[in-house]
């Protein structure tokens, strides 16, 4: 029998890029991001207006995802599910020109057990042939041909239209 | 009615990188690599074994993929397909760490009208959900779930298995 297949989100669901909005708003700021505050929302979207340009241009620089923090369970669950599935790594480089090769680099140095083979650096996630997604943003389900699983984040708080999954662990207990 | 989907492979279907190691060879060896000499081969399967480890090493080089020529007739019959389809450009920019921004900025200047949330970067192209894969090597057609075109070029001139098109317009021939 051919295995199934996960395509897997990168950030917020393997990597936390969370805490980098926090560690370069702090830097710029002197101000936190609390996780309470991003509850339904976007980092750019709890801060003052004239903050607002600076946020939204983080992700665009030099960087941002280089030495992201790994999300908890994210490596022992993901080493246990390449065993059972086809596991694919899924995520939206195209949008931020600098994260190619700081993501590639990311995946390689904390995921080696994925091989690069199985990295889908794409725009629009309805173009993945896989049996599930686990992706923080509902949107990437719209035309997706398999099952979601809605990686729990701050700003998807307010979702109800997909399972959700409170972390790695959860996915395991699901998928193993 | 949803549009049906194309895939399309950039490296010798939309743009020209023989081109490349003909001049690349020209410059470093002085010969020259005739299309002849490259039938059923690639490029490095056809010089003196002392050329080989150089050739192999040209993809990986700084500004291989960069103005590469475009292939004959792509724009205009892509852009005549991308009214009537959804396309998208599936590439193995993986492969070639130093080219995934060249072959970005390749894209957004030669083929404006595709976006960039329908480009794909991955290395297994059976991870695609398309009806079409338009692609000049044979092993990507494998467990690739629609079906494939063979772009015509000289390395696959001993494929049989896979219908083949010889340049855009029988492209547009099929699918217009």
């Amino acid at each position: 029998m051919t295995k199934k297949r996960i395509a897997v989100d990168m950030d917020e669901v393997m990597a936390d890029s969370i805490a980098r909005f926090q560690e370069w708003y702090g830097r710029d700021f002197q101000l936190e991001l609390t996780l309470e505050a991003l509850r339904g929302k976007k980092p750019h979207e709890i801060v003052a207006p004239e903050h607002q340009a600076a946020l939204r241009a983080y992700p665009n620089a030099e960087g941002f995802f280089r030495d992201l923090p790994v999300i908890k369970d994210s490596q022992r669950v993901l080493q246990a599910l390449a065993e059972r599935y086809e596991v694919f790594i899924a995520t939206a480089a195209m949008e931020f020109e600098n994260s190619f090769v700081d993501k590639y680099r990311w995946l390689q140095r904390h995921f080696p057990f994925i091989e690069w083979r199985n990295y889908v650096f794409c725009g629009d996630k309805s173009i993945l042939n896989a049996d599930y997604l686990i992706d923080d943003s509902a949107y990437n389900f719209d035309g997706f041909r398999g099952e979601g699983l809605l990686f729990d984040a701050p700003h998807n708080a307010n979702e109800t239209r997909y399972r959700r999954v409170h972390g790695w662990q959860e996915v395991a207990d699901i998928l193993l």
